[in-house]
């Protein structure tokens, strides 16, 4: 059918994702090679346990020094599964030096090095392919890429951590406060015994770095991202969310204004009735908003061995497509040209306006509701509904929960920390930022 | 930036969708240049009625004549706008034949010709995207043929009329009957004054056409589907599906099962959980299952000027980028090799199985249940869930819904003239086919 020879594919790491990729190149070998025009061997691959490991490696080359498999002059494509930044970002940057190509899903490697893996690539004229980075098995890269590229981009939200989703998910459904959803989700396998990479924004934030570069042509830059993780959110907060139409979920959002571009990743409430309302347990689901398209929305399985390899072999593919190509016209790693990145300036989240959830624990006396809608109307913030919710008759403290239309975080801010200076209020306010997802 | 020049567009047509390209080409010009690493500059134009363009059609030469434009050796790629299968075919072999690149925003004419049109590119080793051709501004083309590449898939629905689904969204939301809805929709302009080409299924069997062969890698057979409109949904079956936890959508479905590809448009109940059960109004969405990936669900505008010229316009970039590229290594126009397309059967309907809700109309009187389902039970059909209206004391006939458990189409067909025979009910029996689309 063709007449290329295979090309040849080295792995570093053979562990949950390494196994999916050896499993589905395997599988549909047949289908890829007919969509590919060549075959795809596994060829080398390199593994710290290689007793433990559940790839069929029968055929391949084994070893547990990922060097050697990177400086086999055999290997065209390096596939990077290893995770974390060292050793891999090592290994990548000798195999581009090499001349190699490189695919990877190491959504912290490219969020912390991808501007200086990106240049070695573009140096050596090689392509690199990190689809699997980001969403797992959603090929969002490609879609805003290439598929929105017509687009001036205006925004991505995107719930891009199953475990954060899964937990929402389960204290909404089941009721559930945070702690009893963590330990389900741990159960289940879906959070780590170390959850905190995931709970805590992390791992959103790696992602939303990659997504912002590509969505508007700017270089990575992870230290600028504003993040809060779902520790938080309690049970009520659901609740009431719940009640007033809304559904919290764990998003990165990245917006242009007229400033600079928003970076942040937060719980948020959105609107029921919006399709990502309803993104529901360790599904992941990007909305982006382009000027000509309006909002579309990719959704799908964000984790898990195969959906990461389905990642992970398109970006093969698409390697293999063009491997004997013109550098020069091959689609550009962050979407622009490397020299027409923007040095559009991230904004601090201080200067992003938002409209908020706020839930005060208020001492049931006359006057406390005053002091607080003073402070706010002193501040220029203006509500947009109140619920007061019935407390038992007993208690000496009532939640009072409110709508708090779009407003600087830095104003927010001045007014959250006047409301807990009241000796009526006690302290902290939980604050939730609220996003309608249809406003331009 | 770029050491190459401008790459000149020709467009034929310049109806609501080229000037939606003119206007985003325009507009974008700089995000987009920066994308794809070189200007690109729409510098001739074809339409029969140049007076009432809505286009800015200044620095373009401008023709009522399409062959000019095709035959222009200035002309890179040839935009084609127009519509319909003639002329539109004979200047797109014309084009190709010219050595031009050509990108297509015409559903019709690919469902219908793309497999002349792709093997006159193939010989001339040039290009034809027609992204644009299925779902507006999703980039599902490009999702399921490089984005998904790794996957066996094994199906996909999708809502990919909007006109259809605005209707029985209005039929659900505001308890319209179908004509009403319909006459709405005319009134919004979403639906022509003849608009049976949509709420027949003709439009939505021409995507469906195209998704089947870039998702299944079979040549194009726009004859083989299966096409039933929306016309004959009542209200009442609207209300009776959600009464029972479902919406109904009109769907096209490409399955593969153990015998062929199953190719089917119409209406059909799917459970309300799913995100593509609440996808509403004009807006289009494709969900598709691939082995590896699982679900993946892609959301957007189906239709309009912009969202089309989002498609056409990414069709553009990415051609731009290849024009130096060996043809070779292009991404395949149905994502396989075409030396490689599969000989799949596709499914006559009678031989596909699906469940479904049947709606009758029976005699208020005993035993008219117990002769239905002896009938159904005599095909070997069984019955997953029954709800009888409470029919006003003085009517003659109740209506009976029930929901079917999966059973061939012959087998189903066979049923139902046997129960339209009863003497005690009222011909016709409506069937509507139910799909969970959570199954493999």
């Amino acid at each position: 059918m063709s007449a290329y020879p295979p090309v040849k594919i080295g792995i570093l790491g053979l562990g949950t994702v390494g196994g999916g990729v050896t499993r589905v190149l395997a599988r549909n070998a047949e289908e890829i090679s007919r969509r590919a025009g060549r075959e795809i061997a596994i060829t080398h691959a390199a593994a710290r346990n290689l007793d433990t490991t559940t790839a069929n490696t029968a055929g391949i080359k084994l070893t547990e020094e990922g060097l050697e498999v990177v400086n086999d002059p055999d290997v065209s494509i390096v596939v990077e599964l290893m995770g974390g930044c060292e050793p891999a970002r090592t290994f990548v940057l000798r195999a581009l030096a090499n001349g190699k190509h490189v695919v990877t899903a190491n959504k912290a490697l490219i969020a912390l090095h991808g501007n200086e893996i990106f240049a070695a690539a573009r140096a050596a004229g090689v392509m690199v392919g990190f689809e699997a980075a980001v969403a797992g098995g959603i090929p969002i890269i490609k879609a805003i890429r290439e598929g929105l590229a017509g687009n001036r981009l205006e925004w991505v939200a995107g719930i891009i951590n199953g475990t954060a989703n899964f937990i929402l998910t389960q204290m909404r459904s089941k009721g559930r406060d945070f702690p009893e959803a963590l330990a389900e989700a741990q159960k289940l396998g879906y959070a780590e015994a170390n959850p905190s990479f995931d709970i805590e924004g992390m791992d959103a934030a790696h992602k939303l770095t990659i997504l912002a570069s590509i969505t508007f042509g700017i270089p990575l830059q992870f230290d600028k991202v504003y993040i809060e993780g779902i520790g938080r959110v309690t049970h009520d907060d659901v609740a009431y969310a719940t009640k007033l139409g809304y559904r919290i979920k764990h998003l990165g959002i990245a917006r242009r204004d007229e400033n600079g571009v928003q970076l942040r990743v937060h719980p948020t409430l959105i609107p029921q009735r919006q399709l990502l309302a309803n993104v529901n347990g360790v599904m992941n689901a990007v909305l982006v908003k382009g000027d000509a398209v309006g909002q579309s929305l990719f959704y799908g399985a964000g984790a898990g061995a195969e959906p990461t390899a389905s990642a992970v072999v398109a970006d093969i593919i698409d390697v293999v497509r063009t491997l004997t190509a013109d550098p020069e016209n091959r689609v550009p790693h962050l979407a622009f040209q490397p020299d027409a990145l923007s040095d559009l300036p991230v904004l601090p989240i201080d200067e992003v306006e938002t409209a908020c959830y706020l839930r005060l624990l208020a001492q049931d006396r006359p006057g406390v509701l005053a002091d607080v809608t003073r402070i706010l109307a002193d501040c220029g913030i203006s509500i947009e509904a109140f619920v007061q919710k019935e407390a038992p008759p007993t208690a000496s403290e009532v939640p009072v929960v409110m709508l708090i239309n779009p407003v600087k975080e830095k104003r927010m801010n001045q007014a959250i920390a006047a409301i807990e200076k009241l000796a009526s209020i006690r302290a902290p306010v939980m604050r939730i930022r609220l996003e309608y997802l249809d406003s331009d």
